[in-house]
């Protein structure tokens, strides 16, 4: 398989390359986060997010190519029973059982502030 | 729905809360990285980390309750074009057109030696 090395393509073919990305935000959508509602903390995360011009996409998608945030669905990550798990790197935050009605909160504090919610952070990286 | 607060509670249910995390790679399968391979890749990391005592898990499922490392998988992030796409985290590396057989250099280089594999890394969080 051909391996690009023009770094001129490499951005047209994914423009996220030359962004300038601050936050990756995860949700977890396993089975047990699922269960307890991580499809409505995702989508209050693009509500959220998209209505600060936070959300890094296209403006079809009602993101902003200069967004600083970009947000991703992930697998378990052992929080299986105090989901919903979001995770918020690179500060290295691990969320546990995380509402639709706790993203605001978390948006406001974390990602604008720079302030980790501590009622619900319960894990950091060591090398956070 | 109740909030568990009691620390010690929140451990027994999710013991990755009390333990010692260095790494969160996360490796994309969303529908291009799969078309070249992400399942592979993954695998390959399972592989690696494994036979290095470094994934953290159960020992039923051959991974180390004193492992340092998650594997995570994870929707598009927008490298669609430049599959597989990795995250290494909390350093905001992110490597692109990654296959099965990079992955040991990413495990001994990046996750053991800290160093990252400039080759293949494209993005870096401006934050990590």
């Amino acid at each position: 398989m051909e391996v690009i090395e023009d770094r001129e393509r490499l951005v047209k073919l994914a423009p996220i390359v030359a962004a300038d990305i601050q936050y990756h935000v995860f949700v977890c959508t396993g089975t047990s986060c699922s269960a307890v509602g991580s499809a409505e903390v995702k989508n209050a995360f693009e509500r959220e997010l998209k209505a600060r011009g936070l959300q890094y996409g296209k403006v079809a998608k009602g993101c902003n190519p200069e967004g600083s945030v970009v947000l991703t669905e992930c697998g378990s990550v052992g929080f299986c029973a105090i989901g919903a798990a979001v995770m918020v790197y690179p500060d290295g935050v691990w969320y546990a059982q995380v509402r639709a009605g706790d993203v605001p909160e978390i948006v406001e504090e974390h990602i604008v502030n720079g302030r980790p919610v501590e009622r619900l952070a319960l894990l950091r990286l060591t090398r956070g």
